[in-house]
């Protein structure tokens, strides 16, 4: 393929984006396939000769696009938002072009330094203590990993190879090993899975504290566990709280944590990945308290900051801890300029070596967008969950089960797990719109959450539609069945905790 | 930004990467920045209201271009090969735009599904064991990871997960930590930094054994190390192997080393990040030799295949001892056909959660150019250094280090370190050309590697005339400074290694 070729394509494929996404709402949020469906379409082998750019494009309009979730669907209401943005898409394209591997300045000065800058706008933008931005004086500064699950990985393993250094200086009669053995970490058993997954890869048991009743981790229960492993022997390392859990949103307690962290060299580690926007919104200024006493924190832009999958913000209060855990340097990959100025090399703050050049998207997003339209697209994620929880509230059929929090609403159908389960899976054969359930000490709830790049209050109104529509004719059909049945009774009995009567199923 | 906006934009896009690569040996490949050349141009705050995308296309070409390394210049010959190509750019255009985070099928069964369709093209193409196809029965498979970093490290976190279950079976008696504490891995003095990185993550000493003569790992080495770590009461876990170095393209040898690992139980995987692509060549057909045997291996398609990084394959024999190891599930994970079928929930085979849509990117660039496409670039790139080593070897001031392997030529000034350090510094000031110098016993030489989307002999005519005109040039300086201080015997002396005389100086 030249030159000329890919102008055609490129903009067959710009334009193909802009009419997917125009007419997003076209598509069930959910696929109609079933597992196996491409394997069985598409040959077993690479085609031994070039193929024309138009067949492909057709292909992908006929056989991929029928197996795409509509991630930007605003009719997508599950896990949590992923928007990418028509700029964040440009970025993509022109990081792409140029191609480049970042690992270190001489890679291409522009892919460091726009990081630099882009994470000090953001870290700004966000309100953070200023001793995360690079051009504070001092060793802490931002950089861009690939996912929530890497910045907590990178976390647990800086925190892990700091506490095992401290303590064979203060213990030499202690073998490495042995220090090691003694590890432990800790979490909320609201936090996501990619935080236990990351004490499995770090060979550090993290202990899944219980939440309080309002699903939030506080520095007392954090004490108590921490008392109890001293005691026992062990070496407490990291503490990764959560500030908007997946399940409900919840906010771990930061200020009592950090007290609890630092008396006993505990690092202490925010897992903002979806919360974190709000950090710029001033009605949402409580988030921020205690963050000035973290070592780090991540925050995902696809979730709140319309930046393109993958683009996940952390910051260190002091990234040498990072890069002494993780340098291992080689001949090839030494430069003039190294070590020399305040320009870090991000290939030591991170797993892998290499990297690509997703500050563009970044940069192309915020300056297309302005603060003020980052802040306006939050404000109408968390305006139109405030329109849904309405809903709810409003439909004595329903319960909300915990409170909203920023564009969550997490509720359930009054009565039996049975009935939201079943509702669920309703929801889910009909395919239009998708979300996820969670569950909470036995109760089962479905997670609401706003997504999509540009979703409306009508848009919401659909869904509730659906939903509510939903749950009355899988109530006339139970009636109906229990009738045929003879159980008119007992199911009398079940639904009169939805407060439905023959009446409201005839709506 | 709405639709309409951006069909320009991005149509603006797609133009300026097409003029970028069409006119990229107009470009120095490095650039001309000093470090901080960016902080200082761009503002220290995020704008507060959106910006036009013309403002922003133009200061991509006026502040972000003039940062750029050129790594798809031809006149790149730095570390290995990262091509991108057009059928790949359009691979992530249309990712991007879809925007899905494809952590489990139901995410979008297409992500899944086209990933294990072009993991198995890719394995048939490179004639890789049928145990690593998808299609075939049994626990094996491929998976696209983010880079070589990330599948040697999920290599040997998964071998280090089966050593200690397989331990605690056999040794109840024996705590968790006491085996930890004895892990052990190994592999070549000549292995990629990321290897040894590995092993700091996972908290897993790794052995780095000398390579032969010849810079090749033999199963003789690494069976002296297993018997002394074995008879000091130490457990071999894991053999990361190369085929081809970072530093000279040497290659590991892959027979011996897994009759040491299948004797002692030991994982062996096999990091052909650069060779890989090689698999498919039938001239090449010796450097799979020993790969029925292995365990996992990985290859990165932007070295060799066109694809853009990030994307490096990784073929596992068993699937489930990555799975086993990774896997911390949660009820919003879950759905409908979960483990009812044959297609893989790629989250469990990889470090992070969510993943991007990298498979379509693959499809397009194999489909674009074909089997016979991917062949004639690898072809290519390996003539092109032919030649490069054939004008080396016909100048008598150069020696070859190293045999020429694929696109790498090993090379130096004859005589002292001194000439070669001098010559690349001279060669990086001017920027014309990139390569990045390598040692081995204390002798330094350089790395010339084929890069870039579309080199021809005339680039490398034109990289062979920068170098040997700069190593004249250079030649002719020291002899009048020498003269100056009157040192000429010494430098006549020092000369004389480079079988260099006033005569050839004055050509």
């Amino acid at each position: 393929m030249d030159a000329k070729e890919f102008r055609e394509f490129g903009k067959a494929a710009v334009d193909y984006v802009a009419d997917y996404l125009e007419n997003i709402r076209e598509n069930d949020v959910l696929p109609s396939v079933d597992p196996g469906y491409l394997l069985q379409q598409l040959p077993k082998q690479m085609p031994e000769a070039p193929e024309a750019w138009r067949e492909i494009l057709t292909d992908i309009d006929r056989v991929i696009r029928p197996g795409i979730t509509h991630w930007q669907s605003p009719n997508m209401h599950a896990y949590y938002p992923t928007c990418v943005s028509y700029p964040s898409i440009v970025g993509e394209i022109l990081s792409s072009g140029f191609g480049i591997v970042g690992f270190s300045w001489i890679c291409s000065p522009a892919c460091t330094e726009l990081e630099v800058v882009v994470m000090d706008w953001l870290a700004k933008f966000l309100k953070l203590p200023s001793h995360f931005l690079h051009e504070s004086e001092g060793p802490g500064g931002g950089v861009i990993q690939g996912s929530a699950s890497e910045a907590v990985l990178v976390a647990v393993l800086a925190a892990r190879e700091q506490a095992v250094r401290r303590e064979r200086e203060c213990h030499p009669e202690q073998s490495e090993s042995e220090i090691r053995g003694k590890l432990i970490a800790y979490s909320s058993d609201q936090s996501n899975s990619c935080i236990e997954k990351a004490g499995v890869l770090a060979a550090m048991p993290i202990k899944l504290l219980p939440a309080g009743d309002d699903l939030v981790l506080r520095g007392a229960a954090l004490k108590e566990a921490i008392e109890r492993d001293v005691a026992a022997g062990l070496i407490p390392v990291i503490c990764v709280a959560t500030l908007g859990t997946t399940g409900t949103c919840a906010y771990d307690d930061i200020e009592s944590l950090s007290s609890i962290c630092e008396q006993h060299q505990v690092w202490l580690h925010v897992d903002a990945a979806y919360a974190g926007g709000a950090f710029a919104l001033d009605e949402c200024a409580e988030l921020r308290r205690g963050l000035d006493r973290v070592d780090s924190l991540n925050f995902n832009l696809h979730k709140f900051m319309l930046v393109n999958f993958d683009c996940s913000a952390m910051w260190l209060r002091d990234a040498n801890k990072v890069i002494d855990s993780f340098n291992v340097d080689r001949i090839y990959l030494k430069h003039k300029h190294e070590g020399q100025t305040q320009i870090p090399d991000f290939r030591h703050w991170q797993i892998p070596l290499g990297r690509r050049f997703r500050a563009l998207k970044v940069w192309i997003t915020f300056r297309t967008l302005g603060a003020e339209g980052l802040r306006a697209h939050m404000r109408k994620h968390i305006d139109l969950a405030i329109q849904f929880e309405n809903l709810v509230k409003a439909d004595e059929r329903f319960e909300v089960v915990a409170p909203r929090a920023l564009g969550l609403v997490c509720f359930r159908a009054k009565g039996d797990n049975e009935v939201t389960s079943q509702l669920l899976q309703r929801l889910m054969e009909r395919k239009k719109i998708y979300m996820v359930k969670a569950e909470h000490r036995g109760q089962l709830f479905l997670r609401f959450v706003v997504c999509g790049m540009d979703p409306k209050p009508s848009d919401i109104q659909f869904a509730w539609t659906e939903i509510e529509t939903q749950l009355t004719s899988l109530c006339a059909e139970q009636l109906v069945n229990a009738r045929k049945a003879g159980e008119l009774s007992e199911l009398t009995h079940h639904l009169s905790g939805l407060h439905l009567t023959n009446e409201t199923l005839q709506r």
